[in-house]
């Protein structure tokens, strides 16, 4: 039954504000204390008060900017935020990599290390991650920082509960990679959580790379496997089971190549980074599958000196490629659709057939407005993702009690 | 400057308050007036005056049911909107869909003409559209009730903005339809607006037909043209210029028949419903794309009575069809998909190999958990789906001055 208030609920309205100011910031920063008021409900003095202590707190800072309007000018609010830093992890079939990224958006850590994938258990993998995390969450600690999450990007299909139901380049399925992390890890304060690879990506480039200013778009992973990750309106495309986003298993060529997924001509088997790699350097594909980069700069250097058998083998890849994106184009209709991963330093030569091919495969007039572009983040996408992720995930409310 | 309150401001809040009342009600229905207080934060007594002006407007009335809770049991309210009429209209090359359907959610009326889109211009179907309109019109007119909306469907490309961009199977490019309509409907007082035939399907099919409870699906309009409408979280996905979901345009078969829109081996090139008839009736053709409905219904007779050269025929459209929506299925992962149209009395035929093939080519598990289904609503479904975008849009502010 409803008694009168106590100093509970003072406390948790208090709470409750300080989360509505935070939110407010975070979606529009810079602001001033009365667009706070003005646009939260809250009364100035009230306003007042909860800044005073999220500055207190560090979440917020003032800057020196000022409004234009009638009267005097009013000191503009940001996320400070600098305390609070949010983990994102990529573990892939010759990588690992690492990004922190706090609260107010800087970067403060970007690592890459190379890993044995393909020859991995998942429980190894899992191993390593914490591994790395625990490198990070030390030089974290020393600064006097605080981790409120970790999201691990994988190349596999993950369930909306964050089970790896199938990652076939690593040889995954039905791994809870969380709950093995979290084991790792000593059971920590933040949250652990997985998710795919190219959502991840496609997050990124939206948040922080190529993709800036576009809400509809693509990104394709351009690993050992192909995925995309999709945005609808500024938002992830999950599907039914979490299992969207699979263009690299879409047939383009029938009755072509085999797949590492048992079926044939399928985008990632003739254009993924295997294909271009087979393609090049047939005698010495497998162990070239193991360490992709230096495999990868070897075919930019041949083509930068313009070797012809590897520009030709490139422009007619991207023309697969433009045969596959053309598939998402005239399904999706996005502004953009990003190259990532190794794509990255061979689009010079890609990209010009892809784009030819997307053009003439899209029913809308000018490909329905499709761009192609290479990623601004390379390997560090899905990383960077997985941070935005946490940071999309905040319970302001949590952090301000 | 900021006065104080005066009996205008008063109007404005009360007008508010009763879209506020409406909204909720339209979302929670069936709600008792306790929940509305407690869930728009409204005092008991004016939510109790404001739901008494809207049942005096009969935006809403009171059911039998009451709720189990503490106390006494509620009375329970639910919208009305019998005097609140929603039209859509479907324009297609072989006939004209009409559907209403009140506030409430009853349909009033559903009506289809044949039409002949493929020798009509724009400008004529817009005659066409505006007479059938009018005699809705006048039917809802005698019964008292108020048309609050247009929506009209239309196979093609539309902009963000109204405009048919391109509707290749009517030979219209750059049509202002919403605007002809307006023109020549006497600039009612009710919006007019035109969208793609296949995002209302999608629409109609979520919310009365098959797709009820399938957030993320996908429909088929299965007409001369084929396109796919498709929900994601409930949500129509549109593209950045509404171009998306042009499934039809997607090449499944390398080489294959001239298609329509100029390209080869397009989906709707080879399982279009003037594919069926032309691999089935090949003297016949050109005439019988004029009138498909006794095309179809002959081939389904033919197919019933066992006939295995219709049969075999559908079973490998079926295939093809099954190539095409995996598509869907691996860059979407709907729980659904959902075969409208003329597709509709061969759905018998056509379903099994497709669901084969959709099951054979999807990575995901058991195809990521799609399954394909028969439309509820044939070629009503994007007229109805125009109603409901009309419902969608409704302005509670506006219908409760």
């Amino acid at each position: 039954m409803p008694t009168g208030p106590n100093p509970a609920d003072f406390a948790v309205v208090r709470a409750t504000n300080l989360a509505v100011v935070l939110r407010h910031v975070h979606a529009n920063a810079p602001c001033s204390r009365a667009d706070i008021a003005a646009e939260t409900g809250l009364n100035k003095a009230t306003v007042s008060s909860l800044v005073a202590d999220l500055i207190d707190r560090r979440l917020l800072r003032e800057t020196g900017l000022t409004e234009r309007r009638i009267g005097r000018p009013a000191t503009m609010l940001v996320l400070d935020g600098e305390p609070y830093v949010a983990l994102g992890i990529e573990v892939n079939t010759d990588y690992l990599a690492l990004s922190a990224i706090d609260l107010g958006g800087a970067r403060i850590l970007s690592w890459r290390r190379s890993f044995d994938g393909l020859d991995s258990t998942a429980a190894r993998a899992a191993t390593a991650i914490a591994a790395l995390a625990r490198r990070a969450a030390a030089r974290i600690d020393r600064q006097d920082r605080r981790i409120i999450g970790l999201t691990v990007g994988v190349p596999g299909l993950v369930t909306p509960a964050g089970v790896v139901a199938n990652a076939p380049n690593l040889g995954w399925s039905d791994v809870d990679l969380a709950a093995a992390l979290r084991s790792a890890l000593g059971n920590p304060a933040y949250p652990v959580t997985v998710d795919n690879d190219a959502n991840l990506g496609a997050l990124a480039e939206y948040r922080y790379g190529a993709a800036a200013g576009h809400p509809d778009s693509a990104y394709l992973t351009g690993e050992l496997g192909l995925g995309a990750g999709i945005l609808i309106a500024g938002q992830l495309v999950r599907g039914a089971r979490g299992a969207a986003g699979e263009i690299g298993h879409v047939e383009v060529v029938a009755d072509g190549p085999l797949c590492a997924c048992g079926r044939r001509g399928c985008l990632e088997a003739v254009a993924g980074t295997a294909a271009i790699v087979r393609r090049i350097d047939p005698d010495n594909t497998e162990e070239a599958l193991r360490d992709l980069d230096p495999e990868v700069a070897e075919i930019a250097r041949r083509a930068k000196a313009g070797d012809k058998v590897v520009v030709d083998a490139l422009t007619e890849i991207g023309g697969l490629l433009g045969r596959g994106v053309a598939v998402l184009a005239n399904v999706l209709n996005p502004s953009l659709i990003v190259l990532g991963g190794h794509y990255v330093p061979l689009a010079a030569w890609l990209l010009p057939s892809a784009q030819a091919e997307l053009n003439r495969r899209v029913i809308a007039p000018d490909a329905g407005g499709c761009r192609l572009a290479v990623s601004e983040l390379a390997h560090s996408a899905a990383a960077s993702g997985g941070a935005a992720s946490v940071l999309d995930a905040v319970d302001y409310a949590k952090l301000s009690v």
